[in-house]
């Protein structure tokens, strides 16, 4: 068995209204930031998987994110994972 | 003046108890998904800035983090910049 560790962004369709992400452009704008734009908020999830391959921690994060972490209907998810040091 | 675009990686400092991760951890665990561990969540912020220069872009940024993006206190946030089309 390998260990990884994972990376998953995941990120608001584009189309779909930002309500977290306007609300901080305008403190941005209110606080003499008003040269940044387009703010939009995601979330960045890291974990640990424990696999045979790549293919099976990619395929089991890629299932956790269907069922739980991600709301695919609303929202991208991109996984990057890197193999490290054997358990 | 250039456009910018930057993304800002927010996670929790190491030692900082992240509820909301283990939280996703005991779902995770709980919906058969017992190879995943260690789950850290994190925000993932993305913004457009205009700037006379990179480093300008990057000092602007660096302030809003620490004003009102971030909580230094008890997070650690990495900036990437990606320079995109004039305006």
């Amino acid at each position: 068995m390998n260990n990884f560790h994972a990376v998953v962004t995941i990120t608001l369709r584009k189309g779909i209204l930002d309500v977290q992400g306007k609300t901080v452009e305008h403190a941005l704008h209110s606080s003499s930031f008003s040269s940044l734009s387009n703010v939009r908020i995601g979330k960045h999830v890291e974990m640990n998987v424990v696999a045979d391959s790549e293919e099976s921690a990619f395929t089991q994060i890629d299932a956790a994110c269907k069922a739980l972490i991600a709301n695919p209907i609303i929202e991208d998810y991109h996984i990057t994972l890197h193999k490290t040091e054997v358990a």
